[in-house]
């Protein structure tokens, strides 16, 4: 049901400060906190001791101290001292989970430690590059249907008609290429000649029609880059690019299984035009917001509605990206599953 | 548990408007609508693409239009337009639910629809002939507890305690008449020579002891006509009758399963006395409001109370209505039960 | 899980006033409620015609009335009245529960009724002889986890830092003796020659440092009497003793099972000093809730904390006398199976 074996977004760096950070990841209760020298940790939220979760204990150096009795623990989840006790029973410990600080993100790792390579970690540069602002969305829904909500973008013109909608017929008529990979999907698709969206006018100022473009990538489990862009008609920005100028926005989401039901939904919105105007990013930032809570109503209502009686799904011709993507997630899980009964098997 | 071979209130005409409409109706999920022609439909609330409520949908001409990706289904749930895409699978449906609009309420039937029958509904044209007012209460336990509360009325003394009960002597000591039927039961009960309740006094200025009559009838599953009336001693209300003029109430109760533990009592109060005032029904109105919530307090606490343990049922000698409406609800769950055996044995 | 076989405190002496007064003990509903004699009775809090509880009825005289159809029930459960009904069925009766009221607290036991024997329960003159203030909190907590947190004092130099806790290191090295017995476990912990809490201060004015006790005495199931006191240096509170003036504060803990994982949690805290100054009182018992619900809050993270993964509990030397009071709940648990099934063995 999880894909164990791959890093996950845990949290924001920022999230991160001088106190416990506690959430649920994959079902497993985990505590971040950042040491003094300035690392972050991530460990089981549950004292060995009787049970306390760490979160109500106190950041001492770089252990935390539990909050019911005062056993400490360093960031390896070892504990380091107990109260008025001079030895420490070695089964005194909690489990650790490897944890990667890059991108203003905080990447965890909770299958096999063995396999944990950082440099499987998909980057997103443009953190540092372009003005941005953050979020974190707390959705009751399964991660797999926000995935197939991102790899979907019929649904602009249905959920977000009010928003960043714009044409109806435009979406359903566009230029649309598929692109599937061993771990993952990629989409672009294409709006020629079309009516801009108010927010775009709004943003770069579009006095006529444009062309328009939503790329989306998705590298498998939960990491969806998204490039949307417009260039006024006749810079013939399908027909030859590099597409640069004109509206520029990149979205680098996040999914993150909190159970089976649940997830959490880190996402980013940074600009490349009027790059030096906070105002700016602050707009999008409302307008993007805004958009994706529409998005996290329908999907809990879908998920609610599924959990009641799960669906014989049926596709239809704008699936395909939906599909390839679940079929790469449905191929890990089944892999990992299989991993499990070898090792089980001693083969 | 649930008799599905009936028909059942769903909703009051006036709850359908322009608006898609949603309850669970016998444990599943409807939507109903009103299309350009006026008529009502009731639809499966689940979309066959990827599980959205149709409730979140827009209504266009006589059909319905998904919220997630457009998806267009007509009365009877098949799918009628897939935005961009011509050809439609067959298998692209939802169910359908024949619906009937009747005194002011929409009848809806879940079962065969080989046997829905509108001759079968309960009509009641005092919604015609008398004022009145409506109104929908949502309680928390199985409708058969609720269908016992009709059926019984020595709780009048003690649940309505300080709104209609009046003398509880009067109650136990009542003449009791009880009449079962095939697929009900009804039961009349005389209260002679009596003090009037407050409620009544208001209502009529009545200024001695009455002759006071509640006729109640019960067709399975869910309707209770209910007459309830009063007539100055003298004036032979019970000796001869006709029973016309002084107190004169009429309520339609309709009782609708949600699941096995929470229901949708739709009432309508019509009074036959002073019936160009708006004000008395509006008072009528407010007396028995203020009565079913009572009612609805208990039954939900009788409800919590069985469902951490159920009770093997002491009943009493005024218990003899309530115990003929159980066994005729048993006996058709029972009837429906075997009927769908003997198919799968294809009998 | 729970050991019936017990007198427990059902509600404070106080709680039972002109009103039923329903609470869940052990699992079972139960409603006390205090006849014209003035005695406490305990019955099922379930009607036995069609379930209501009877805490919606009525008192009348030494009686119960159904709030729902008026079967009125007598201090022993037995039904006496059916409105309009001469004959009583036999079956007609509700369990009751033996009750005493002793030194302002209602103990009920819901166990085998030929065992109830008054003399087992726990007493507490001080109810008696010194001020003091009751309260009852309702912890959503396994018992057993409140009686372990009474039979531990590191927690207080990390839960109740700001309140209670003191030098943190004075409580690990302080003297420390555990009495185990038959049916609980008693210790005494001393810390000598220790820096006052603002608390104590503030209650009798200490000036330099103190001799403090803390003595707790676990009676199963559920009472804790603690004593707990302080000296100025040179009194010799721990060579001779008696300890007698100084700071004295005394309080009863009683623990009553709900259901598996919640308890109500019975206090009161009654004062030596300043006897007749009631603002002392109430101070008094302003610090303790707050201190008390301190241990609430952490109780119910360790209860979340233990449902989602159960522990294979790792125990500290300071952990003698929680580990001595788990094994004679675990025994008294054990030897009541044991009785149970000796029954059913016929031996
Ligand atoms: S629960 Fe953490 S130290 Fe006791
Ligand atoms: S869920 Fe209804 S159209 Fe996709
Ligand atoms: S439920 Fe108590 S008298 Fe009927």
């Amino acid at each position: 049901m999880f894909i164990r074996n791959a890093w996950y977004v845990g949290a924001w760096a920022s999230d991160i400060k001088d106190q416990p950070f506690a959430r649920t990841i994959l079902g497993e209760p985990v505590v971040f906190f950042r040491g003094e020298d300035g690392k972050v940790a991530a460990l089981e939220d549950r004292c060995c001791h009787r049970g306390l979760p760490l979160k109500f204990g106190a950041i001492e150096g770089n252990n935390i101290v539990c909050g019911y009795h005062g056993a400490t623990f360093n960031c390896a989840g070892k504990c380091v001292a107990i109260p008025g006790q001079a030895r420490i029973p070695s089964a005194m410990a909690v489990r650790s989970y490897p944890v990667v600080e890059q991108d203003e993100l905080i990447w965890i790792w909770t299958g096999d430690v063995a396999q944990a390579d950082p440099a499987q970690i998909v980057s997103f540069p443009f953190h540092q590059e372009w003005p941005h602002l953050t979020h974190t969305q707390h959705v009751k829904c399964d991660w797999k249907l926000m995935i197939g909500n991102l790899m979907d973008l019929t649904h602009l013109a249905y959920i977000h008609k009010s928003t960043i909608g714009g044409d109806p017929d435009a979406h359903t008529t566009a230029k649309f290429e598929v692109s599937p990979s061993e771990n993952g999907v990629s989409f672009i698709r294409w709006l020629l000649n079309t009516q801009p969206p108010q927010m775009y006018v709004d943003a770069v100022g579009f006095e006529g029609r444009i062309d328009r473009w939503m790329e989306f990538e998705f590298t498998a489990p939960g990491s969806v880059k998204q490039f949307t862009g417009a260039l006024n008609v006749g810079e013939e920005a399908y027909e030859k690019g590099p597409r640069q100028g004109g509206f520029a926005l990149r979205v680098f989401h996040n999914v993150t299984p909190e159970t089976k039901t649940s997830c959490f939904y880190f996402w980013s919105g940074c600009h490349g035009y009027r790059m030096d105007e906070p105002e700016v990013t602050k707009t999008l930032f409302a307008g993007l917001r805004k958009t994706f809570e529409e998005d996290e109503d329908i999907l809990e209502a879908q998920q609610a509605s599924l959990l009641r009686k799960p669906l014989p799904m049926i596709s239809t011709v704008h699936d395909a990206a939906v599909v390839h993507a679940e079929r790469v997630m449905s191929r890990r899980v089944k892999q990992e599953a299989e991993a499990v009964s070898n090792v089980v098997r001693g083969a």
